[in-house]
């Protein structure tokens, strides 16, 4: 059914590329999925692609271009002359182009531009590149099919045989009125069951949800989601059609938010993936060691203030451990909660004051629960009721981390910072201080 | 230009509610979205939910029920009766039916089938239950629009108007032979641009990507973001056309997945929310802060052992948060890395040697920088340069906790658990007991 990519097959066409049989290589690669070979070439020389690439249409080409990762794409791309660059550009989406162009720099980009032919092209880019990636605007293609509300069904269907080829998906066909303003939209499926003769103004919708060029992705992302669109077109503030953006750029966003939430909660740094290089992995990882050395560092400190008790009661040391990992576990758990509380934000949500109280209710029942289990388990592997009492000091560990756990992503939030970091490291941290204070503040007055 | 749902709004209708106004709630509602009206109504009681619902058309009525969440479902179907709750089922599409039905218990499913009218609607649902939740079959609908590879442009056209209702967005015509087995694909476009008498046969695309009933969901959300697909065709194992699968389902799929690796990295046990009841979150965060305590106690019966050691030179005890919390974030990081990669499977991943081969440079090269910053802070603080050499080992339990951050989500993919699962609490407290031990063995030899 599907074209099974296979280890097999990459070996067979590195042979090829290697005896420079175009022929084979045009023969096996004709009507394989542009994603496919792009999968492939990812694993080969920059060298051998570029030769492969050459040997397919340019559409092909460019297709398997946008298509690649950024480190690879990075890497094919220096072998290019900006000319080069500029014919797979003139082929692509606007929106795939500029995601190109901006990875190259400022001046690669001026350059690419400038070699291009295809004024409506240059002006889509330039469009494009004005916004930021992370809003509609920089999520949004220029291609889309509209029609102007006073034309009939036949010029409607030859605008989209004229545009069509352009266009990879239609979804829906705009309406907009002399002045490009966004007025509703047609599906194709009206159209296709519309009499001849039928004028666009009597069958259109008018009910069609948009965004504003600066509408932030996450919402576009949540907007898309909740009304099951496939494809939501984009206005500035006047009203006025600027593109649209359809439901695969969303899907990737989607995959990029939950890949950098992941990156977040295990404290790493910078985007990388497994099979990134040793010294780029290692310093994506150390920023969040460091601080967390840093932190235990001053968990030393305070556990110093206590050196006399522990020398008279050092069974009070073998519960460190417990105290810290509880409260991280508790503090982690809090903040993953809250973190997908505000993912999820509706405009009911309770006042901080009952959500806190919750909170608060959730932690003392908890925190009973484990200060019970924890004080029957040392008190029959240790037999000392003080001790055990103290160890009972865990119900409170429990209630602070989590209200830190709680607190902690909102704030984070209210500051524009993605809640997720919470849940990372900083919150160990933060939570094996408070938790060891308390802890031996307790063991202090009641041993 | 989207309607916006505000507090206000729902005061406004809870008011028109409470005054049985059903002009007013009427009018109110007229042209809004029915995804704003779900989630206005799930703040209302179910009653009060009811009687708005009465008033609204019955289509409208069944994509407010089939747009609920979980729970808010369960609380609303109760009060409603089994040929009620039909009526709704007989409006919806095939698979937000057979969601519904799988909430409510077989008994209830039952009756509820029985009190069906419809027979395609009966043929389908029952055909759907058949399925697993989370394969193909489960995920697909069976509405979709077909036609015959010998039909002619006019006949096809004749089909969408007949079946075009029932079918929210078309995307494709999918196309197939006497027998219903899967041949290609024809867009809409082509089929407007065709011209009159054109043959089906002549103008569909042999080349469609299809999945087969029994393949897992996870594996067709990866094949609709490689290719960029709308929608995907399921087949059974003899080629049969069997349903589709549209893009929204596999929106709702990643957003569970991102849901449920946030709740396994923060060892939560159930699918709770912020606002579910006090009972059922503690019942949720318990489990796993058991087994971390549970472990927190081996690692005290660990420390245990050197107690006489502690007693003498107690500064010792002040390292072990940086022991735990260095060694966990290790572990965390190391597993989210092997999590992402696996998430991303490509048929050219590295031999397991060579990936763990880096796996032990990265963290010896880590754990080197960690251990000399930890052996420089540690003799500046304290002057103690046995002690400071014992903190040290620190680059011992970065290595260990590197390869056991790497190996678990290893193992627990290979078994077939959700890997994420290794990134929470399980792998802190894991760590926790093998860094201690080698910490307390190193201070042992070297005091």
């Amino acid at each position: 059914m599907t074209f099974e990519l296979s280890k097999e097959f990459a070996d067979l066409l590195q042979k090829a590329v290697d005896e420079k049989d175009s022929e084979f290589i045009k023969s096996t690669l004709d009507g394989v999925n542009p994603a496919d070979i792009t999968e492939t070439l990812e694993e080969f020389s920059s060298e051998d692609s570029r030769y492969v690439l050459s040997i397919l249409a340019i559409e092909t080409r460019a297709e398997i271009i946008s298509n690649l990762d950024e480190d690879t794409l990075k890497r094919f791309l220096k072998i290019y002359s900006p000319e080069e660059i500029a014919g797979f550009i003139e082929v692509m989406d606007s929106d795939d182009a500029v995601d190109i162009l901006n990875e190259l720099g400022n001046e690669l980009a001026e350059k690419i531009i400038d070699s291009l032919s295809n004024q409506e092209k240059i002006d889509h880019i330039l469009d494009l590149m004005r916004y930021d990636e992370d809003v509609a605007g920089g999520l949004m293609a220029k291609e889309l099919i509209k029609a102007n509300v006073n034309w009939t069904i036949e010029q409607t269907i030859e605008e989209i045989r004229h545009q069509g080829e352009k266009v990879t998906q239609i979804y829906a066909v705009y309406v907009v009125d002399n002045y490009n303003t966004l007025l509703g939209k047609v599906s194709l499926r009206k159209i296709l069951l519309a009499r001849d003769g039928t004028k666009i103004k009597d069958i259109y919708d008018e009910e069609v949800i948009s965004v504003y060029t600066n509408i932030k992705d996450e919402e576009v992302v949540s907007l898309m989601k909740k009304y099951d669109l496939d494809a939501i077109p984009v206005v500035n503030l006047r009203g006025k059609l600027m593109g649209r953006i359809t439901i695969d750029d969303v899907v990737d966003v989607m995959s990029e938010q939950a890949e950098e939430e992941r990156q977040l909660m295990a404290g790493i740094s910078e985007d990388v993936e497994e099979d990134d290089n040793i010294w780029l992995l290692t310093r994506a990882r150390i920023p969040w060691l460091v601080i967390g050395l840093t932190g235990s560092f001053l968990g030393a400190e305070v556990i110093k203030q206590f050196e006399g008790q522990i020398a008279v009661v050092p069974i009070l040391a073998s519960f460190i451990p417990l105290i810290t990992a509880t409260g991280g576990n508790v503090a982690i758990q809090s903040s993953s909660m809250i973190v997908q509380s505000l993912a999820t934000k509706s405009v009911f949500q309770d006042s901080y004051l009952k959500r806190l109280s919750k909170v608060v209710a959730v932690a003392i029942l908890n925190g009973l629960l484990l200060a019970a289990l924890a004080f029957t388990l040392s008190y029959f592997l240790r037999h000392d009721l003080q001790v055990s009492v103290v160890v009972a000091a865990l119900s409170m560990v429990v209630l602070l981390a989590s209200l830190s756990g709680t607190v902690t992503p909102i704030l984070l939030d209210r500051f524009g910072i993605n809640p997720a970091a919470a849940s990372g490291p900083f919150i160990t941290t933060a939570n094996d201080l408070l938790g060891l204070a308390v802890y031996f503040l307790v063991a202090y007055y009641l041993l």
